[in-house]
């Protein structure tokens, strides 16, 4: 495996590698890999023939008070994990690589970062997107994949390969969980033993609102109360949002519609710690007694 | 010579091109061609091996009150003169086949619009940005060129390509000019017989600017009023600005530094013609007497 670190190297290599007609799978990272970001790659394999994955954790996607300075950064272990299963390249630039200081450009999608995570994290998807489109120019890719816990991010990503006709493939990975159902993050980390204890109860709430749902239940208030009542019971965690929120558009949902999806989306502070998780639930359709 | 109108067709070439080993180029225009045009193929055909022209209307990039339906199109002439140059494809999609309804991305670079015609035209080089990015995403040429009467776009074009690290090389083109001195635009058809006549002013102006600033003289305001005064004695031209800015940063100069170059910019209309014409200028270093 071979570590990339400028943009110019990066150019050559993947300009080497698509004439020999091979095929260039993506797996963008901020590191500090988890088995969630392995099973990108397990994944990405029979897509491609060869994988590279990019570590890089983008200053353009946190905010001024969020984590930026204390993010995880653990690039020894991360290079033996993706060399373990069988990543190719690892493109690592530093900050100044990516980013001259007179840097004007935005890549920006409207509306859909209007919602969810959007409203907490002001420009935090411009951050993305940018950084995307730019790793995408650098690495050249036939086929990029992204975790459906970053839901928004996914589908801000391929809002936007589809308007600017970007030729790459997107796919997307169920979130990969814990054994107790704790979606994978590199912000576990940040967790003390008492709030690691309580954080399952982000994914036990979304199962319990998906039981309220297809057994019939379709006042959206009441479910949202239930998932809070269930979450911040006993403990100090604080709610960010819980929003039912349309599939495709991310737009709050006004009703639930029988036969349609809903996607349930929730992000929740331990302490300075923020954690997300989402379920996307079947609306079943009710045999109505005239 | 062959029409592309899709971009599925346009991937799908593109990509058999690269693989062959063949380099593109690209010359993104609007259509309705002139000299300007096909000298920017003359000069791209040294680079590339294979030369696709997009010939393509942008909505994106014309204001509410501009002149986008009434913009020139005239394809049959344009396919004829194109191939007269040797041009290998051109690429002339639908609008509809450009932006589905619910386009919600835009590639925007921030301040370099805050000048010259980005004032009178706000929104425009959002919706030039935008439109080239998503032609080099494409066409995938390996080179592009640009025409130097548009400088502010250049300009724009250059950062954002740097910005993104698109692997693109862009290379611009002086501008290319009628015999009489006025600089090529598809924009001149509209000029009635005397405003054609009038319009060779702009580039007079441009000089007669510059013969005061080779022989000394400093004083921004009078250069200003001189082209003013010029351009509009005598007729019913209607000043939008004239500017004299950084070449790179496109910031009014607030003095002509002895050994730097200014950047002459000014758009002038003609009843509802709207032309821009630009030159740039060393400032020679005098012998101070002490």
């Amino acid at each position: 495996m071979e570590l990339i670190r400028t943009i110019a190297e990066a150019h050559d290599l993947v300009e080497k590698i698509r004439l020999s007609g091979r095929l260039i799978g993506l797996v963008p990272t901020m590191g500090a890999l988890h088995r969630g970001h392995l099973m990108l790659v397990d994944e990405i394999r029979d897509h491609v023939d060869v994988i590279i994955m990019s570590i890089f954790v983008n200053p353009l996607q946190f905010g001024p008070n969020e984590d930026f300075e204390r993010y995880p950064r653990t690039l020894d272990s991360d290079v033996e994990l993706a060399e373990s299963v069988g990543v190719d390249y690892i493109f690592c630039p530093d900050v100044s690589e990516m980013y001259a200081r007179n840097m004007k450009t935005r890549v920006v999608v409207s509306d859909l970062p209007d919602h969810l995570c959007g409203l907490s994290r002001p420009g935090h998807f411009d951050g993305v997107t940018t950084v995307v489109s730019k790793l995408f120019n650098i690495l050249k890719p036939h086929v990029a994949i992204f975790g459906q816990k970053d839901v928004q991010q996914a589908i801000i990503i391929q809002k936007m390969v589809k308007d600017l006709s970007i030729d790459v493939k997107v796919l997307t990975l169920p979130i990969v969980r814990e054994v107790d159902g704790l979606a994978m993050s590199s912000r576990n980390s940040y967790l003390s033993e008492t709030d690691r204890l309580e954080a399952v109860k982000l994914f036990q709430s979304l199962n319990f609102a998906k039981q309220m749902i297809v057994t019939g239940e379709h006042d959206l208030s009441l479910i949202i109360n239930a998932i809070k009542n269930f979450i911040t019971t006993g403990n100090s965690a604080e709610i960010d949002y819980i929003s039912l929120v349309d599939t495709e558009t991310l737009e709050e949902l006004t009703e639930l519609k029988e036969g349609s999806s809903v996607l349930i989306a929730i992000a929740v502070k331990f302490g300075k710690t923020r954690l997300i998780d989402n379920l996307t639930v079947k609306i079943p359709v009710f045999e109505h007694v005239e």
